[in-house]
């Protein structure tokens, strides 16, 4: 999923996003309910009429934002108490009113509220916070099903589950046993990506889908690199969201298959090649790395708008090989081929893994 | 002409600018040879490769920008030294040189350096301007035809000269009649749009254009708003460059068939209308103008990028609108109903003219 925190993936259109060929994008709820609000987007015929998207969408629970981008907050059993990060004005998430405001947005999937734990973070807040989680989760449950699970607007919405736990085994387990339990239509992996070593992460996956069931869409939120998404997909997770495609692209990096590269570079002064000679998309059919070199020195919108096209392309590239290659039985063959040519080029830089936009 | 400045119409693909249906646009020579520089566009194939752009392109002189963006300037018989307005830089714009600039970035019509005297003026600058001007139209046509009228790469270029003579009946007929002495493909009428009254721009044009040849392209340079545009073509102008569809966009402000509105007012925030309800163009297909008002709320770009879309739209449209009433013979009757449906929203705001981006 190509994330459009505040009603619109950044740079793009919604009829270049069904160009590339996504299917389903993510709307952040914590964003949109600060600006312009869910009642606004309720009115408007709910977030896919507001932002001209005719696919499907996916709003977070505000969860992950309320710990990394709010002011103030004072975290209680009954939900959490912050300031917006635009005007300081307070406001309060509690599962219900979580579950309110998704509804009111519309989206085809919603989140429950949950807490991701920061890392590091002690054992004990670990119990805590996913068993915060878990509460949350029943009572977004209740509220869910008190709608009937529709939407606003009357059509349906499927609500997930956040399995929380950190990098630790019993309390990932623990988790995911506690949210299959709540008979959810998918489940996802949250409080990953947070600064734990790749090795960690991996591990927290495998324990967590291990007991996921295998009928209904596993969910790694806010990963990652191409290498990172393999990782996961060799671990059983199915949906990603990340925000490292568009994000990057606005700072000059694009991905290529042979890794990453600065487009500020002094090197791409003169270079009249494409991004990514493997790559069949307009913007490399059309556009030289020399010409969008200039075109971010020059402050042009157009710069982000080709590099943010072309990293959305190549992502969804990535996926739908991912999906032929699973399809074919030899994920591991293509795995290793992806891995072998995606670092070869010494000069590439591989992008921080940020997490929301 | 929609103004590519720094080789890209600002927020627009070159795809866009076809789809709509133009076939010619301008780039800016001051700009292109300070940032990329001519010898990097040259080696690029020309502005035509290096920008992706596969319709007509139109340099003009810099004289405009040297004499409104540059530091500290010195205007001498030979031409005009000047600071680069990024970082101080000295650099030195003659006939000549701007001749082998125009060739190296390759458009296929280039404009002839003239002087663009501000105003008001007195009279005698003003004859100094356009004697300096006249000089140079000179050297240009001189060092055009050295150059065998060739770009860099190989094709043909046409140079327009620029009558000047300010607000001056006298000095816009010498003007004209010294330039078309010349016997250049086309001419241009320049020193217009900069603080002059609507009467005074509007009888320069008519002094200007009685005089111009009936078989060679007649172009005003800057101008303008609708009205502006419609005006000019009753006196004879057949193109047009302004950055007021462009610029405008990026400031919310929008065109539309009952005038000009300003999509940040907090009217628009629950208008669930199209810009345009009489607008056929995608954006206002797909987009309402309480969506565009939240995308520039939230400093979206998608915001700038749908508004000027829209906008270079509406601009085609009107454009094409004319050459439909002319070739109709009802130009006046068109004129007369655009400009009472253009007025009649009482809280429409009229944008600056604002010469260049």
């Amino acid at each position: 999923m190509p994330v459009g925190t505040q009603a619109t993936v950044k740079a793009m259109t919604p009829g270049e996003l069904r160009e590339i060929g996504f299917g389903l994008i993510l709307g952040n709820t914590y964003h949109l309910h600060l600006r312009p609000g869910e009642e606004l987007i309720a009115r408007a015929g709910g977030l896919h009429r507001f932002s001209g998207w005719d696919g499907a969408m996916l709003t977070d629970s505000g969860g992950f934002q309320v710990f990394s981008l709010s002011g103030l907050r004072r975290i209680g059993s009954d939900g959490v108490q912050f300031q917006s990060h635009i005007d300081g004005s307070k406001h309060e998430f509690t599962p219900e009113s979580v579950m309110r405001i998704e509804r009111d947005i519309g989206a085809d999937i919603i989140m429950a509220f949950d807490e991701c734990a920061p890392y590091p973070c002690t054992y004990e807040y670990a119990v805590e916070a996913m068993e915060r989680t878990h509460r949350w989760a029943e009572r977004c449950k209740v509220a869910y099903e008190g709608f009937d699970r529709l939407a606003a607007g009357g059509w349906h919405q499927a609500l997930f589950g956040i399995v929380q736990g950190g990098v630790h085994r019993d309390l990932r387990e623990q988790s995911a046993n506690f949210l299959v339990g709540l008979d959810l239509p998918g489940y996802a992996v949250g409080g990953l990506a947070v600064g734990e070593a790749p090795e960690q992460r991996n591990e927290s996956i495998a324990w967590t889908t291990a007991l996921l069931p295998l009928d209904k869409p596993r969910y790694l939120m806010g990963v990652g690199t191409p290498i990172d998404i393999l990782d996961a997909v060799e671990r059983g997770i199915d949906m990603f969201d990340c925000v490292l495609p568009t994000r990057n692209a606005r700072n000059a990096q694009v991905f290529t298959s042979a890794g990453v590269l600065n487009l500020r570079n002094a090197r791409f002064a003169e270079d009249f090649g494409p991004i990514d000679p493997e790559c069949d998309c307009p913007v490399c059919a059309r556009h030289t790395r020399s010409y969008i070199k200039h075109l971010f020195k020059a402050n042009e919108i157009l710069g982000p708008r080709l590099t943010t096209y072309h990293n959305l392309y190549f992502y969804h590239r990535l996926m739908a090989d991912i999906r032929a290659a699973i399809r074919a039985g030899n994920f591991r063959e293509f795995r290793d081929e992806f891995t072998r040519r995606y670092r070869q080029d010494p000069e590439t830089v591989e992008g921080d893994v940020l997490k929301n936009e």
